[in-house]
């Protein structure tokens, strides 16, 4: 099941919201940079070239291991569109299955894991 | 700062309120074993000797291991008591710093984490 190219263009998988397991969702939650790109999709659905990384020495090739464990927990789509992909936060099934969680999580962020694209 | 010492008796260190880090407390409930011992702390203190682990699977040593990461994170204390050690869960820190969460997480959680004591 896993993949061993990054990011291959096509669909990649995404567990059902039946499937979201509240321990690998509070684990993809516990990394700040993992966190901190999921602030960025608070406000809405972003092309992944557009997302950043807070922590300007994290290597582009953990960008890519980032993404996965939050998509592989369920907490993020990471879908193609057009020549890029579009990164996607899954607030209804994560409300639906863990309600309050996300929530509870943002807003007690840190300010630098809250910031917001202009 | 460590201790090798997995549990001497006397105090242990606790970080302050204000130390806690959301991250970390992510991490720390983001293993069913310790989430399971948090669990077990809901209706009120435990003696060590009496909190137990949901998954008998796990080495005495690794419950060891469980309270400290939950301790080092801020999420219970862990305090001599006569000549065992009583548990407890940080519920008024954690509400006060991370509004919503520990609630959202226990609410959340499996029923099979959320076994009580009889």
């Amino acid at each position: 099941m896993s993949e061993n190219i990054p990011f291959p263009v096509g669909e990649l998988p995404h567990p059902a919201r039946e499937e979201l397991i509240l321990s690998q969702v509070l684990f993809a939650l516990s990394d700040p940079a993992r966190l901190a790109i999921v602030s960025q999709l608070v406000e809405g659905p972003l092309d992944m070239a557009r997302c950043y990384l807070t922590d300007p020495t994290i290597a582009k090739s953990t960008k890519s291991h980032l993404m996965r464990v939050l998509r592989e927990a369920g907490v993020i789509r990471n879908e193609p569109k057009g020549r890029g992909r579009t990164l996607s936060l899954r607030r209804e099934d994560l409300d639906y299955r863990f309600p309050g969680l996300l929530d509870a999580i943002l807003s007690s962020a840190p300010s630098g894991e809250r910031l917001e694209l202009t």
